[in-house]
């Protein structure tokens, strides 16, 4: 549970095991993982229970539940009330780890619409990545100006959306240009299909790499997940037409100019997640194409801490998850 | 002709009429139009006839045309080969009265592809309005987030796409919401349909006022044109999963941070005129709907500096004219 | 309640007022609609309360309901569990009228999730009109290739979905064409805004007059509600690229030859009711532009068998409405 | 050049090399390939030179062309008017070895703007599979509901188009189910990627065993090309909300009721062939994909009349080649 004092103040408690009431089920949680955003709510929240993404199995339903059964095993809902559809403001109001308690725990109980079925043959860990990084970047590539085989996707850096983002992008046939200070993970990002690395500690200005990499183009889509040190360049290297998916800011809010959005009639689109019907698309997809996740590390639950100092060095390559 | 020095730098030449060769036809223009790009290019161009907008008479047909016939009345495409589908970034290096010649002229040579058929029973006048202001308009609404009957806008001031967007929202049975600074304006304003009028001299703060007028869940699309003074309360008053049109920068170019989009899953999507099918599609509607344009004031070819200082006065209530 | 053997079957049974579980709401129903699919119904159903469409005022609310008040005016949703985003088939085992009962009834209890909020100033009489019907029509024009203002839809006869069809498509600025056998019903059509009115009593072949309104292109979607006697003819007047919605069978089922749908790229897509959410866009621009439905004749409750039977004579136009 | 009478009306003429007039190329064809269209073609068609699918070697360029070189490699465009957005009936007076003249010739003019750059390292034969087969299997994949990784799509029989279906649905991560009379070419499709294959001698009802595969749902997408025998079938099996891709009738033109589309709010699509940015954006895909088209036999252009024979004969797997 969150305290207060950001990650030091996280602290184990002894809770009553919850029983699920009517429509509710009970989780026993095998993993979670770690999204930038934990470190955001880290400093902001203060006696909640952390972590939007968590799997487990369902150990108890209540009265009147028939979609999931007992021993089903599951991955939570970002947002617990999303199910299809647009998006609504309301939808806030019932998100994981942020408005209300999250996954960091033995036992959740979440309503009944709140889990969808793992990927069959994934273990709780590799199930734990999805939720909020892997249907961020599925949202990305597929709900916006959806993605076609031979599109171009530039993914910045190694964080767990970038990986997905890449991992999915070459399951639907694109081709994908990837970001990184470290040659060693490029090598790693070639291996799991990246048609074109860009080490951006050579190459300050690696907008224009892109450019060249596109026949001065430019590129389809760009997930972008830096913020300040980023949306400019991104920016600079969309395709006329194109469209930018703004994810997150690991590298601080940014002030940007939006000219070169119109110049070249290109969409910015914010990008939160999504729906239950995505993520079960998502999982549909993973299922038809054994996909496996990337996972950087996994620390076990009294270490929850050693895990979110890990996320924050920013030296991770795909997703850091605690088992629990 | 621009001859360089800005607006005081327009003069006239006398040049040879030109003759339509293959594909081509000659249009003798009976009116143009200003919009605030022309500003901008009085500024930054030399050698070149100005202004995208302008409509006419086509007077010669040359060989193998077709499609269009002597005594046909048409407007210019600003776009001289964006024909249909997605934007292409070669469709800007043939922009009427930007990287080539315009319609300021009393006779032009354009290809036969090159124009559309005007509404019926508008005069030249009316026609000139259309190709830039109103087709942006048009695109906003309609190649986006498309709206619905029953959807919000939101217009910002009443120049010439903001007129031609309550226009069109309304004809779409949308709910409009409009701002000026002038209280006589707003009035013009509501008799041609906008639901709701702000009048921001009084509301600083008029984000709030737009956000009170949609029970707090902000509008499905705003019309942005206003740039550095607008475009971050835009931000702030767009719906979840809504769309801001990205169009112009009248009070110039903005910084701004982008966040909004994100927490709201809104998009930002640059707007750049459109196509000639846009254009075809456009028309039919208008003429459905017997709609007429707003026209500020009209000026004699001979006086074309006055009508341009008129624009940059900002003072004007739709679209400024210019008879050739 | 249908008790089997048709309409006649059809009788009043004193059953002991229900009252709301958790999460559920009690409506006394002011007015309910028929639709031909109850006719279907009266005939192959038993035991079950009829009518997907009523409307009447909350008279109490479950355990846990925030979202509805006492005192609020409502209308039932066709299908009650399809939210919001694509049908599901398991949508259709919460069909009102049909899968379960429907709102032929003084009290019907509700799911919280199972209304909408009535529109402003509209009687119950005319909010029952809309959950069947005016959706239909609403869903047909909106959620596939959506029309644009200058558009052409084409509206068979001048039964509820049809006339909510020009109703709504006259709001979203489209150019209409209606058909029926009677003038004076096309005369109260025009009086609606239909833009063209063919009598197909004196005109067998009333494609052939489709084509010569459009120049020969076909209209942009035809609402379908014929079935045998006329698919074939509204596959052949609909434009290269366009979208027949394929809505009712009135005429009875129908085998057709496709062949024009691949020679013209067009689209021919079934169209049954809407979610929750359309019904809610629907009902936001009914309010914004102040439409009335048509209704054709209101009989009492206690006169329900003879509004079916007056609908089953297919000599009205609008809606047929039985007020409780 | 078809004379008259069908395939044995096929015949060689010596003609005069084509020189290309201004905005014109001529292109030296080194390989061509039937599809079923051919079939109908050479019975309706005299006096005109056949086949829609050619690709070969730009040996010559008129005045003003700068899009193409000599020297590149090219296939010709089944449309030579449909560049980009909708399809319009007039595209239709320009298709190759229908409305004019085709590809099975040594040297063509076509117009600059009627062919697209052939995928790397392709050979002209390999090309030449693509303009008819492979953009209709790409456009229905894409242009309609554009399937996503995970979808389920269902391919009829081993033809031309089926057999790229396969192949495009696998690049975009779909499952894919497919149906032949041939357990040594289900065995073949095995390996380019069916995940799940039915042998309809076996099966008379394989729809069932569709339905079987897909726990009931059915599937998002059917590419129907069978027609009479088939069509009802594949309605049978589509999925609510899904689609059926209408793009030929090869074993007759079918009568159908159109029922089920309704009752599971199913699209039935028109699909024929596509526009050039779908081409391009087709060679993209192959081009970042690396694929290699199935052909079943290549033929000398002296034994062109066997090509159709073989085609007619129905028992090919992928496509039939004419080499010049």
């Amino acid at each position: 549970m969150l305290t207060g004092g950001g990650v030091q103040g996280l602290e184990i408690r002894e809770l009553p095991d919850p029983t699920p009431g009517p429509g509710q089920i009970a989780v026993r949680v095998g993993a979670t993982s770690l999204n930038f955003r934990d470190l955001l709510m880290s400093r902001s929240t203060t006696g909640r229970i952390p972590l939007s993404d968590g799997a487990g199995t369902v150990i108890a339903v209540g009265e009147g539940v028939t979609s999931v059964a007992e021993g089903d095993r599951v991955a939570g809902c970002f947002f617990q009330g999303w199910l299809d559809g647009k998006i609504e403001a309301r939808y806030h109001e019932a998100a994981l780890g942020g408005s209300i308690d999250g996954m960091l725990s033995e036992i959740v109980v979440l309503p009944d619409y709140g889990v969808v079925a793992a990927p069959r043959d994934w273990t709780d860990a590799q199930t734990a990545t999805l939720p909020c990084a892997g249907l961020t970047a599925w949202n990305a590539l597929v709900e916006g100006q959806q993605i076609r085989a031979g599109s171009t996707v530039l993914l910045l850096g190694t964080g767990g959306v970038s990986v997905f983002g890449l991992q999915f992008a070459k399951m639907m046939g694109a081709r994908t240009i990837i970001t990184s200070i470290s040659d060693e993970k490029l090598e790693r990002m070639h291996e799991l299909g990246a048609d074109e690395t860009i080490n951006y500690r050579n190459s300050e200005n690696w907008e224009r790499d892109v450019l060249d990499a596109t026949d001065g183009l430019g590129v389809d889509l760009v997930i972008e997940v830096g913020g300040a040190q980023t949306l400019a360049k991104s920016m600079s290297c969309i395709r006329f037409g194109g469209e930018i998916a703004l994810i997150g800011m690991v590298s601080g809010q940014a002030e940007v100019n939006p000219f070169p959005l119109l110049s070249r009639s290109a969409n910015l689109r914010g990008v939160y997640v999504g729906s239950q019907r995505m993520f079960n698309d998502m999982i549909s997809a993973i299922n038809v194409n054994t996909m496996q996740p990337l996972i950087d590390q996994a620390f076990p639950f009294e270490d929850a801490q050693s895990a979110y100092r890990h996320l924050r060095a920013q030296t991770h390559m795909g997703k850091v998850v605690i088992e629990v």
